[in-house]
């Protein structure tokens, strides 16, 4: 069976060339795009600079964090240096790197083509949906191919190399690491420009979203890029290498039959990278299409692919089981479903977008209140998914022999995230488009061509809302499965110490029930942190922007030749978000670690636990109210409960700004929260288990 | 030994009986004070009828509801009527009635005690602030007295008739579901009224607060009442009954020393209640003496004089355990710990609120992310609190031997709950001298009157966050030790079906995890059906207030003799509370019910757990940010950031509007909703064990 398994890292090598080739034809093509138009080329090469500027000073305090954990990675882990050989350290602190190298890549390059495309996109408005649509997509798909392609490949690498799983574990964590990180920077850095943009310029002085005389205009394009390009592609790598290393470790520890379980991860990654390549390179919209039906139609053909396929493998394969494929394909169903739940709950055809419109029309407080009570109910459906794939894939693992129940669970979160190459590059379309819609109307490219961005943002803002829904729940499989593989890891250090090994974490051992009370606050207190910092940066920044309105002559006016100091902005932006990342991260680390130290792995195990729990349902709260404010606004604004200007218009805004932060930076953060959480936990665990005080 | 326990049963008696007799004579006192303005006479006639309206219908409603839950359990618990005698099937239907019974007396008693204390407290503001707080203080005081007298009364005599402590959880069980109805029902009365009242006049008019000329005052008068002295004193008498019923159940299952265990549960309630009248009987003010410090002050005397007579009965009675007595008094110490920290997000003269005010001056969406980020922060204190003393307690008690060590949280919960009597004398004050200061208001009785009565008031308010805290801590230990009950419950089932015990419920296994996932949906769930309700309501009741302003001429302007009609504001918060109050309940205990059947004991288990953890989070974050917003719109009347009718006030208003049914509705009703699901899953053991799917 070993043969089998060095086919699949060849596959794993190939498939993710195949990707990479893929794109780089994808990125060929964007750039043969021609922009024509001065003014639309100078603002984006604004917004390119901004971003780069951003990327690179976040990137080099990333650094530095990188480095100093690194060193200490290669002090402690897996084993303290003192206590035997210094290799498996060495191997470590370098796959840790290799992890934090691949994930800052691959943010970097979508930053690159993302605002590459978002100038064409704008351009190709002009010529219609159709071929403006498809910049848009393919900018997008870049991002995809290249973020799977680099976790299959690194993966592959690491494992191959090392043939230690445990390794795996501290590269899964060097893509954590630098994704909590470069989400919740890119997150604050968005959100303060957004809402600050929106209440200097829509609420106060009743202009456009886009109009060039606000002085964050461009900070907020740079923000769609660095937040929703760069944060969000980090963190479905770290998502995508955590639920494949999560696997792995757990593959490994099977007794029997481990080769076939590890080829078999390898060959549904693969697959599922197949599978987003044919779905990739068939999206299109027709010339009157819908965008939105474009965008989701390509995931369900991706997802009917991928059953395909790795139904084909299972029957080809020799040790490949019908379960697990069952565990997989539940998951991947259940992902789908609980995207297309929280659709319900944030699409402006459906009722509840509607009802917090009219509650808008009696005030703010109304708006707040029932967009935070459908963001409290629209956790339950995600959250009841979740624990039935877990359950089916438990269940139908279990009969395998001892372990395999998790396993089941893990390859669920493999199976649910197999179809991530398709999800970024749906989610990535989002703020290429949102970026080309601005470029529009800065460009004054026409009303028409503004009503075609319009309408390719719109398809973004609602396949967002799915994708996010789909990431959240593929988080919580991954930390479901993480807890198993942080089981395994405490054994084998528990093993090795001589003493007794866990069974399981029993929730009347009160360590463990310490543990679970405390993990469960972390998410909340992280979230806070990071709105917190949000809401000090932009009131930096709207403080500016009030001073320019002020000092620069003309500027309010709109006179012809007078511009607004976009980058005061872009570097309060980027100061603000830079000075607020580290702490949260660092908080949630940190606290992860004291837990460990003090109550050892029980207090952990029910840390992670409590963690996940209510992680899971601030996530999904905060995004899914995040999301249904903005399009009740937009619906407002469409021209329902007395339209734009309205009093309902006014709540709806302060419902959005509300929404913003929750959205776009404290939710979608949260998973890689969770993710982070779960990997210390169990890079430590032998640490735990050494030097705990209870 | 058996003769310590009869013993205890009569002290038992004998206490309650004593603070019944205390509770007249107080009455008796108040009823003494006399009332000369007429104005006020009518003012708070029209509040009494109003109220008692309400509690009539609502009781109506409630009691068909326990007539049929009576019939069920009758029918099915503790085990189906056709599988054994029908004795103990009617014993615990009788008990469930007791509960209800008592539970429903205790509220009505205190609206009644409350009513008539408030006119006269205004009146008495007219002498000072001395008399008029200790009509205030004793009112409440009644309210306290009974509750704590009924709850030990009862306890006692159904477990000294029966014998048996599953027949006790039917009891309590009666004054959990009481109890969750009366707290959600009145906590939408009151926001009903208060978020209508304020939105109308305050935002839409500018007048005062209680200006007569509001149709809405009046209904938000019985709203303070019905919501905080019925629904609160109906909530802490179920916490109470709760706190000592799990206790017993897990006395009963020791192995060795029941009777000794057994009673030192009681000796700790009597002492509580001991302690807490001589609390009462000590709280005084000085002539320009600080209200606030004397309803803390007698608080921490309560604490002191508890712990003193606890550790005297614990050198004293042979069997009682120094280390049951260190976890009764690491309970009610974290307990007190907890208020303060509260204290500390929602007081005004500390830094949080203050931001709070601050981030207003930018906009009504800064008020809301600050708050709910406070908010979220200020859950973390509590949690680890929580976390601590149940740890402590159980490593207190574990080398008791087995199942001491949850017995030991069990009597942390007790020895929190102690001092309750305490508790809700401090909260049943808030209502009535918030009353008062609205009567004062609308009897013209000067200004000099109105800014003792607005003194005492902001005392209600600070000590209430205290109290808040603190009895959600509570209702967390409690229902920890009630997840102690469960197993023990189930275990008697299991062994008398002769299948293999629980030993404890490990997040490991799918059906525990799957359980905790769902329970954890509930309290959102259950929030934001309670939120929602009020939304509605609000929003009819606010466009019958506009009908008002417009069809009756001269209401506006405040022409001499012309009124509104308070009845029909009232009639709008009534029906639309009683119509709103069941859903949420049902939905809470229906998921319970649902969960068991499918998934078993140990699906319940990770139900439990997860509904706690949530629970508690979204208690603790919601009953702060309300707390928070209310007191930072305090502080910017205060004349702080502009003061009155600035932009920081509009935004402070809208902040405290959200808060109003987080922190009085939805908040607070958690406590309860956790604990009627924890109660229910232990009566339905034995189903659950008996027809579950899985």
């Amino acid at each position: 069976m070993e043969e089998q398994l060095s086919l699949f890292y060849g596959l794993s090598f190939l498939t993710a060339v195949i990707a990479f080739a893929f794109a780089v034809y994808l990125y060929l093509w964007i750039k043969r795009q021609k922009i024509v138009n001065p003014r639309i080329e100078a603002v984006a090469q604004l917004i390119k600079e901004g971003a780069n500027t951003f990327m690179r000073r976040e990137y080099r305090i990333l650094g530095i964090f990188a480095a100093v954990v690194a060193v200490i990675i290669l002090i402690l882990l897996p084993t303290p240096i003192w206590r035997g050989s210094a290799v498996p350290n060495i191997a470590m602190a370098l796959s840790y790197l290799a992890g934090t190298v691949l994930s800052a890549i691959a943010g970097k390059i979508g930053i690159m083509v993302a605002t590459l495309s978002n100038s064409r996109t704008a351009e190709s408005a002009q010529k219609g949906l159709k071929p403006a649509f498809l910049v848009g997509f393919r900018g997008g798909a870049v991002m995809g191919l290249l973020v799977v392609g680099c976790s299959l490949f690194g993966v592959a690498a690491v494992l191959m190399i090392t043939g230690d799983t445990t390794i795996l574990l501290g590269f899964s964590f060097g893509a954590s690491s630098l994704a909590l990180f470069a989400k919740a920077g890119g997150g604050i850095f968005t959100k303060t420009a957004d809402v600050s943009a929106d209440l200097t310029g829509k609420v106060e002085l009743g202009i456009a979203e886009d109009d060039p005389r606000n002085p964050a205009v461009i900070a907020d394009n740079v923000g769609d890029n660095v937040g929703d390009v760069a944060g969000m592609g980090a963190d479905l790598f770290d998502s995508n290498v955590a639920a494949m290393a999560s696997a792995l470790v757990i593959a490994q520890s099977l007794a029997g039959g481990q080769f076939a379980n590890i080829s078999m991860v390898f060959c549904y990654a693969i697959l599922g990278l197949l599978a987003s390549t044919i779905g990739i390179a068939t999206a299109k919209v027709g010339k009157n299409g819908n965008p939105t039906h474009a965008l989701n139609s390509s995931t369900y053909v991706t997802t009917a692919i991928f059953l395909v396929l790795t139904a084909s493998a299972t029957a080809f394969f020799d040790g490949f089981s019908w379960r697990i494929w069952g565990a997989a394909a539940t998951g991947l169903l259940v992902g789908v479903i609980i995207g297309i739940t929280t659709d319900y709950f944030t699409d402006d055809t459906k009722p509840i977008v509607q009802k917090v419109a009219k509650a808008s029309a009696s005030g703010p407080a109304f708006t707040i209140l029932s967009g935070i009570s459908y963001g409290f109910i629209s956790a339950l459906p995600a959250m009841v998914g979740i624990a039935i794939s877990a359950l089916v894939a438990y269940k139908l693992c279990e009969p395998m022999g001892t372990g395999y129940a998790i396993f089941g669970i893990s390859m669920a979160a493999v199976g649910m995230l197999s179809i991530v190459g398709m999800i970024i590059s749906n989610d990535a379309y989002g703020p290429i488009v949102d970026n080309a819609r601005g470029l529009a109307e800065m460009g004054d490219l026409g009303e028409e061509t503004i009503r075609i961005a319009d309408e390719l943002d719109s398809a973004g803002n609602t396949v967002k809302a799915v994708t996010k829904g789909f990431s959240i729940s593929a988080a919580g499989l991954t930390v479901i499965s993480l807890l198993g593989a942080f089981m395994s890891e405490t054994n084998v250090a528990l093993a090795e110490a001589g003493r007794e090994l866990i069974t399981g974490f029993d929730i009347m051992s009160p360590t463990v029930f310490f543990g679970t009370l405390v993990g469960a606050a972390i998410p909340a207190v992280f979230s806070a942190m990071l709105i917190l910092g949000v809401d000090r940066n932009a009131q930096r920044m709207v403080a500016e922007i009030h001073r320019q309105f002020k000092s620069i002559p003309g500027l309010k006016e709109g006179k012809p030749g007078v511009q607004p100091e976009y980058g005061k902005c872009i570097d309060i932006a980027t100061t603000g978000a830079l000075k607020e990342l580290i702490p949260a991260g660092l908080m949630a680390i940190l606290s992860t670690v004291a837990v460990g130290f003090i109550g050892g792995p029980l207090a952990i195990g029910g840390f992670l636990l409590g963690n996940i729990i209510s992680g899971l349902l601030f996530a999904l709260f905060m995004s899914n109210a995040g999301g249904l404010w903005d399009n009740s606004k937009k619906y407002v604004e469409a021209g329902n409960e007395g339209g734009k200007g309205s009093e309902a218009h006014k709540a709806a805004v302060i419902g959005d700004t509300v929404g913003d932060p929750f959205k776009d930076t404290a939710g979608p953060s949260i998973n890689t929260q969770i993710t982070v959480v779960s990997l210390v936990a169990s890079l430590l665990s032998s640490l735990f288990v050494a030097f705990s005080i209870f």
